[in-house]
């Protein structure tokens, strides 16, 4: 800190990273000679993703998995199954596991670098690079990287409190509801319906339009139709009501719904608006988000503001953590170069690829068929069911399935959608496909795929496809 | 049939097909005007894969793996779990979908096409061009596409019998063993330990060496250790002896072992000796295979057969499916090619991955390091542990890696073993970019890997060996 600054009592650092999610992993010994403030004011030190998001929420996962497996398993010759999942003991390993490293990245960061503070309370911006804390600490840097994330949406007829929970509470009650009102058609709430579900809770969830109707149409009915729990599409809840047991729902259709605990799950906002990005006078999108450039800047008034970052939900489209740490890893690149006077990284990267660990799992990637031809792409998509692969054979699946969209004559891969167990695995081939420009001209036929491997699946997709190709081709011969 | 040819009773072809596995595959429109014969003496049509091997097996294997899972699941929060396996149900659930696959192929094959015969017999080579059947009919052809398989290897001290069965017995079996041993330490070996243990069956494996030894070392220790059942290495069984409830093995460490029932699954031979293949003249490697060029053409004193081919079990390296219908797709090609007088295709596909759904399950492809290193690679290997990922976590796994095998300098994948759920799916990533030329440069950052997703055990490994990679271009310019 200087003491010669104009106001005295302004802290000056080199860089101030506000969100220690993503944010957290941008000091390295590249930026060793800088002072560094990181701010993080959550619960747990660390960010959504490891204290309440992906990391914890695939721990409930996978014996929720395990038990709807067992307990659906009759058609592959299971017979007197039964298991009990002891959500206490999960919830304990869970975090027995978590909250150390929570706590032990905290503790390193606050007393492990000595270029490094740790500032534990609310901050907002009062001016382009300045900030004030919740206490009236006054924060000053050439660099603030923005990695505030995001947080789940309240919705107005229900507000938060005891009976109705985000995610971050779902994950340790300390007991379980007998019923339960997921509210969303998004990941999370696809998520924690199928996790409460399998754990014994009496699921019923409540979905705006339809569920993931972001991938793609096909797959979003074949969710809705596969999932083992209750779902009502196309409502809303207008209002609630307390009641002496639990929670009366008065919904849009007009038709009541008692429960005792909501878990609301209607999507995220970023928290541009607790931190006041405002009154930095940066870009915001309409739903709130900052507007960053390729190089991960945020702009201010259509240009770049000087040594401003953003990374992660914040800014981006994407809420996923694979992408907040990608923007992590330009911010962080950025941030050497800008200050060597180099050229900056662009952030190219693509396609992105999401999963969402569900029952049934759906992962996917780029457009769906009709993502595609409203982007005025010529282009077409084809499906193979797990069903139609020995594999399939052996899981005795007939609701699961691989699309993949493919543009007409370049034979471009421009997405993919897949439904159906270990959907997160399979899309890779095709992401890294897609990645390394690959059209799916040779791809299946240019690697051995081991029979009979869930990849069977996918291989038979990329046939199909190639096969349209050439008879794309071949009337066009015909035709000249 | 021409009546004049020197033999009036030989039937005249323009292609045989040995074998009705892979090689059923090779008739198609390009080849409807040729008269073709196909022969297959197996007890059902279709081959090992469809109605004895791969895909059967697939589907034994995936309720014993759910059986597993929860009977180990405690650690996960699974609690006062039970369940049975009902071998007959899965086992009619199986052939109830395999065998009217198998009759149906035979049907089409025996009456679907004019230009199609089917011969159900055991045949053998007379001369180069010309066989013999069972019952003493002649076929000739110019063609001959010589796909024949492997079978079980029978070991001396241990005939097939009531008591001694193979693959093909043991998935049809009336009823359970209480015991049984397992003979072999190689795919088919421990798929079907796996299997018979998960549905209550005592197994005990005994191995000569070391369980999937032709992987990787490390690897092998690390099956030999995790797999649920008795495994005894390094032991072969001298003699057995009949007794009053079973059989009696002596063994070579001076131990005796009883049992119900031995499934013999030692490795497999090629069916050329059944066959006689030397009766045709053809070159054989010291293992009974025929001797293939890169075109799949039989040798015949260092030269290639006219119109002698051969594929899959019979004269590849490797037994496996896959491998098989890639051989089967270049004897198509180049039989249409060399009636044309076009240029052969050279069959150059690789790398060969392979995968074993035992538990727990492995995968690889390419060289370990040892092999790498035997072949004059300079190599490096890394591993990295299910455990080190979030995946891992949620599976509260502390046994599963993955290594990948890369050469210094270049980057070059040379190989990879993963042992660990989903083993098969994640290698094809890796298997990809070797196939396409790829190497480890740029491959974990070049894409999103959606977290977390399974993958990232497969993408941190990469990055570890990048890592590799830029300490010795560090190194090397250091030293310049």
């Amino acid at each position: 800190m200087t003491a010669e600054t104009p106001q005295a009592q302004v802290e000056e650092f080199d860089l101030i990273i506000i969100g220690a999610g993503s944010g957290n992993s941008i000091p390295s010994p590249m930026l060793a000679d800088r002072r560094i403030a990181i701010v993080d004011d959550g619960e747990r030190f660390g960010g959504t993703c490891l204290n309440v998001g992906c990391i914890p929420t695939k721990m409930f996962v996978r014996p929720a998995d395990l038990a709807r497996e067992l307990r659906t398993g009759e058609h592959l010759g299971l017979r007197n199954a039964h298991v009990d999942l002891d959500w206490a003991a999960v919830r304990d390993r869970v975090f027995g596991r978590i909250d150390p490293i929570s706590s032990g990245g905290e503790q390193y960061r606050a007393t492990g670098e000595p270029n490094i503070s740790l500032v534990r309370e609310q901050v907002k911006f009062v001016a382009e690079h300045e900030l004030i804390t919740a206490s009236g600490r006054r924060l000053r840097a050439n660099n603030i990287v923005i990695a505030g994330g995001s947080r789940p949406r309240e919705l107005p007829a229900l507000p938060f409190g005891e009976r109705v929970i985000t995610n971050a509470e779902a994950l340790r009650l300390e007991s379980l509801p007998d019923r339960m009102v997921v509210i969303g058609g998004g990941a999370v709430a696809c998520e924690f319906a199928a996790v409460f579900d399998a754990f014994g809770v009496a699921v019923e969830q409540l979905v705006r339009s339809t569920p993931l109707r972001g991938v793609d149409e096909e797959l979003s009915e074949a969710y809705a139709a596969a999932a083992g729990w209750p779902m009502r599409l196309g409502v809303t809840v207008e209002s609630a009501t307390e009641t002496e047991s639990g929670l009366r729902l008065e919904l849009s259709d007009g038709t009541e719904l008692e429960t005792d605990l909501v878990l609301a799950a209607a999507g995220r906002i970023p928290n541009t608006d607790t931190l006041d990005t405002y009154a930095g006078g940066f870009d915001h999108h309409a739903d709130g988000r900052l507007v960053v450039d390729v190089y991960q800047r945020v702009l201010r008034g259509g240009v770049p503001a000087d040594g401003i970052w953003a990374l992660g939900d914040i800014s981006s489209e994407h809420q996923l953590k694979h992408v907040a740490n990608q923007d992590a890893r330009i911010v962080a690149a950025n941030l050497v170069a800008s200050a060597a006077g180099e050229p900056l990284e662009a952030n190219t990267l693509g396609p992105v690829p999401m999963a969402v660990f569900t029952s049934p799992e759906v992962a996917s990637f780029g457009d769906s068929l009709a993502d595609a031809e409203s982007k005025g792409y010529d282009a077409f998509a084809v499906r193979h069911n797990y069903g139609w692969t020995a594999w399939g054979w052996a899981l005795d699946d007939d609701t699961s399935f691989c699309k993949i969209v493919v543009e007409r004559g370049s034979g471009a891969l421009l997405g993919a959608q897949i439904i159906g167990p270990d959907a997160a695995i399979l899309v890779q081939t095709l992401v890294q496909a897609a990645s390394f420009g690959q059209t799916v001209r040779g791809l299946a036929r240019g690697q051995y795929w081991p029979h009979p491997a869930a990849t069977e699946i996918v291989e038979n997709a990329l046939l199909k496809a190639e096969e349209i190709l050439d008879q794309d081709e071949a009337m066009a011969e015909a035709g000249e």
